[in-house]
């Protein structure tokens, strides 16, 4: 969920970027300089986004037009070109892709920033609406501040204006066929005192619907009274806390006297046998591009590559309440509210591990074995894993997410995502459970509160390129074989049969009904003893959509049809949900795009995957949830000849110094 | 997999007892004295281990008899006893149980360690024969070394005698109606100068079967003839590799100024707000008993049970190759080989993270928001996740299996599994993979080796008392509703049914099949807004098992029918495989004694969960595997009124001293 007005963030320009990654390396915390530039893909400098807005207001000057930026970003150069640059330093061009609402209209203009150049512009007729810009949403929630009605409202309810905090929430569609405006549904909380926990006091049983084009409110019903839970126990700032506290931890220390073990140029981070690049998008977050391995044991001793680009594309949040004022509650945070422009800078301590090398973790095994077989003699060798994580923590309004994306020297990428942050609470009239005698869509959390059930469900966009750009979808599966002759005293075992995915309707996966493994396959690139070289995906427990497919959320968000799909490489198809997800009617989704059921042998290909989670929410998700993460692997299977990290050490561990005066 | 006879290890009542979590505990490392018997699950001391052998061995002269110990272990006593020593210090009787093989029969006896008397004797007549010893099977592995037709054997293949290492397998149970002496498989395989990777080295197309209770071989047959793989690339050990090594990781350093966070008395750890007692069995290894938590908000203010007893109950690892020289690879380790037994101690600074305070696990978050919805202001909140981490290393012949128990302060258990060591390794003519025309049951992992396919099934027994004994098994069942009149726009919703299952039969689930929640609830224990408190399953990927329900080893090892089962609390129901595995023919494992179909509603109940990994060997895994994670997690819902590390406070971080001279 849904709104981010932050009245405190001027303008979308100025791109929050903070990972924990940035943190000790102040030079590269704010936008970069145009010299900087060392990639074809890093992100817009700050000088590069002036000169769009000088660009831009220079053909639609402020006097003539008003005009809203709801995207800026890079207009990413062709993974050709890119991978030119990359292999021979060819420079790329460098342009921008805007998405501008100009009067009524929504305009999608490249600029040539070379040239400074409008490349092309063009309006957008179809269904749909651009990003909120978080100015909008701003304007929008103080509507009913000052809108007589929900004054009276709110006296009515003996409640006190001035602690009234509202946010903004995305209506969906629900099978509307005439065009409607950009509206907003606007929702409002009770602060209570300096207790800033709002999302646990909603004020229920008021529908308040805003045009944000006329900046107006033009529905409003105050239907029914609920009590607004109590914020006893709610606060969640440990400054405004009275004791007793929980245990107290130990303190400790961590150090890294050779400094950490990344190194970053411009966007670009080399660790271990790693490289790749950190980009950032408004709508995506973070990026990660042209990651690449050395292998010590390759011939030709330069890194291979394995993923072109990975990032999560979506993330749609169906509640499961049918009610009036429930129903809309289907939300695409990306799409709707932007990724990227939710980001939120990390707490050092306490979001990271402390000090310059919060980004080497270390802790767990990455091989061992103690042999015990070979007699008088015994062996003990085990390797520390080390790993490097790259994080961002995005706050779209009351949720948290914490995407992870971790290296292994071993070859992995494993991405995870934790969940934090607050529920969505119903204000309803029960103190107990044994009040209530008809569904209520969720739990009773605290008296007067009920936690809504719904789904998170993370689409990641994942263009690996295993040792080249034309791979192939492999499905590995696991089958029963009956022995029903006398060749084995067995009665049966299991076997192996290996599909190659031909067109993307082959390569559609609904996880867990029968066991299998996927795998992004290098056909042309063989082992000496002749497997392809491939990078396999180790699941997240799998979670279906239990809404009908012909649901208008459904539609909108039917890239969770799947698990699994696979695509050929298309530049501008980066949005599961599609480019313009407020109000969409599911026109412009994976699922439309994958009906061309286009050749995906032998290819260019993407591998989209749904990590999902249904959250039935419990008690001590109140009155904030502690983290819940999950996560998947992306595992080298025969990329490599053998067990590339048998020849990484450990790394030294070195002793807390002891002097005498600290 | 499955010999472990080192011939270092003289004796099993050498109890090795290396967690982690000992290592810098001294005095706790060793069997522990009478008077340091702090809990009535304690393990067996060194001394009570002596006195059971001079029992034993009073009763049974070995002038007359010959006396093996098969199990040596404690008996331990009811829960309602354990309990009330727990809440009141009421002591309980404290009995050993032992296996023994007294000439050809198999004993059970009782003893009394208080007044020392044999309380029962009885033997063991049905079939099964209980786990096997290390003496015996570094018997059985050095008679082929003086076998003169596997000496010509060897000969014949022009290897070296004095390279050939060998192993025990156990046998199974293919159907056989007779009763059947105690044999193994033997196998053997080559070191290669000083390369000590045996197991990527073995001898094909020979048949050894021995008898151990005759110890001598029984059966012979040198049928084919492979090419046994090189030795090239396959040493893992640093101190005989050659450079160039891998990547150079940087050099760390933690350090806890404070000491560990965990305190050790006896076998019993506090740490945070846990409590709970480390135990060791020479079959499961590593137990967790008694395991408490302390509730702030609780108004009683004493610690609120949780865990009575966890541990891994049976490992059950099929091979999938039909064919003569492995249909019969089927291992349970822990019944067979013994888990515990099989422990080995670990290294430090690469198994463990190094110093006093490895226990205590930093770096996450355990819950976190920044708040952007409130004008005017930015809140940020985040709380460091810690946690404190029980490890044991068993090596089962080639594989090396981490088992972890993670403890949250939230609440949370997290128990994990990571899997290393070596495949096993089918010898094969071929050297690449177009050569094969017909399956071969596994991977070209390197030239003429082929890494068999398998699975390891993990059956964790989890005694959860949630609040108290009585508890019940609930199944939260998220179903979708259709909407069919006017009543929303929308046209599906999920919502929950929940069922409480009554009896055993309804406890079995095949995860993966419908969405649904597990929980293990108190019925008798309300939250203030009348939900249950529990504990929540949230599993890992689900497996099952691929071989027909009636072939052989699925019979024996049938707790992989279901990956979860509940049965009322048993005090002899602890091996979900039988008491006696080898050659057993399933009339003693879970899937018989559930057959009774108990009731378990409101009972004292214990719930089995079975983690899976089918394993397809690739490239990477040979000559050592990169280690392969999964787990899961008791995760508190609804067990507390709120989040209940609101007001824990993140641990103070502190600075790296400046010293002059270090």
């Amino acid at each position: 969920m849904h709104i981010a007005a932050a009245s405190t963030m001027k303008h979308f320009f100025l791109i929050i970027f903070f990972f924990c990654f940035f943190f000790f390396q102040e030079p590269q915390a704010g936008p970069i300089h145009p010299h900087q530039l060392t990639h074809p893909l890093d992100p817009l400098t700050k000088q590069e986004i002036t000169l769009i807005r000088t660009i831009v207001l220079k053909k639609y000057p402020t006097k003539t037009y008003t005009v809203h930026f709801h995207y800026v970003g890079l207009d990413d150069p062709e993974k050709s070109q890119v991978l030119k640059w990359v292999f021979s330093g060819t420079p790329t061009p460098r342009n921008a892709f805007v998405i501008a609402m100009i009067n009524t209209e929504t305009h999608e203009i490249i600029i040539n920033l070379r040239s400074s150049n409008i490349l092309s512009d063009k309006i957008h007729n179809g269904n749909g609406f651009p990003t909120l810009t978080v100015e909008e949403q701003t304007e929008a929630i103080a509507l009913p501040l000052s809108y007589e009605p929900f004054i009276n409202s709110v006296k009515k309810r003996g409640l006190n204006i001035s602690e009234v905090v509202c946010s903004s929430f995305t209506v969906g569609w629900y099978g509307e066929t005439k065009s409607r405006s950009r509206v907003l549904r606007i929702e409002c909380f009770m602060k209570s005192g300096s207790d800033v926990n709002i999302y646990v006091r909603p004020i229920n049983g008021i529908i308040i619907l805003a045009n944000i084009d006329e900046m107006k409110i033009v529905e409003y019903n105050d239907r029914s009274m609920e009590p607004v839970p109590k914020a006893e126990n709610t606060e969640y700032r440990a400054s405004h806390m009275k004791p007793p506290f929980g245990p107290k931890l130990h303190s400790f220390a961590t150090h890294q006297p050779q400094g950490p073990g990344f190194k970053i140029q411009g966007h670009t981070v080399s660790w271990a046998n790693w490289k790749f690049h950190i980009g950032y998008d408004f709508r995506a977050g973070l990026i990660i591009s042209t990651a690449s391995i050395y292998d010590v044991e390759e011939e030709l001793q330069k890194p291979r590559p394995v993923l072109y680009r990975g990032f999560i594309s979506e993330l749609f949040v169906p509640y499961q309440d049918p009610t009036e004022e429930w129903y809309y509650k289907t939300f695409f945070d990306a799409g709707e509210f932007g990724f990227g422009q939710s980001m939120v800078s990390l707490e050092p301590m306490h979001d990271c591990p402390p000090h310059a090398h919060f980004l080497d973790v270390y802790g767990t095994i990455m091989w061992r074995h103690t042999e015990t077989g070979i007699p008088n003699q015994e062996i003990r060798e085990s390797r520390s894993d080390v790993s490097l994580i790259v994080r961002m923590v995005v706050t779209v309004g009351n949720y948290d997410n914490v995407i992870d994306w971790e290296f292994k020297t071993s070859g992995s990428i494993k991405p995870a995502i934790t969940l934090s942050g607050m529920l969505e609470i119903k204000a309803v009239e029960f103190k107990h459970k044994d009040e209530i005698k008809k569904d209520q869509h969720g739990t009773l959390v605290f008296e007067n509160s009920i936690g809504v059930y719904h789904d998170h469900y993370y689409i990641y966009h994942l263009d690996l390129d295993v040792d080249g750009v034309d791979n192939s979808f492999l499905k590995t599966n696991l089958k029963t074989v009956k022995v029903t002759d006398k060749s084995s005293k067995r009665k049966s075992y299991w076997t192996i049969e290996t599909e190659t995915a031909r067109t993307e309707s082959e390569a559609m996966i609904r996880l867990g009904t029968s066991p299998s493994e996927l795998a992004v396959v290098n056909q042309n690139k063989k082992t000496s003893t002749g497997n392809h070289a491939g990078y396999r995906l180790v699941p997240a427990l799998p979670v279906h959509s239990l809404l009908t497919e012909d649901d208008y959320p459904q539609v909108r968000g039917a890239f969770t049809n799947y698990n699994v799909w696979v695509t050929p490489y298309n530049r501008t198809q980066k949005w599961a949900g599609g480019l313009y997800v407020d109000q969409s009617r599911g026109e412009d989704t994976l699922a439309v795009w994958t009906q061309q059921n286009r050749d995906i042998e032998n290819k260019d290909i993407v591998m989209w995957y749904v990590v999902g989670i249904h959250h039935v929410p419990c008690q001590e998700d109140f009155p904030i949830m502690p983290s819940l993460s999950t996560g998947f692997e992306l595992r080298p299977t025969n990329f490599f000849e053998r067990n590339p990290v048998l020849k990484t050490l450990s790394p030294n561990y070195v002793e807390w110094p002891k002097c005498t005066k600290p």
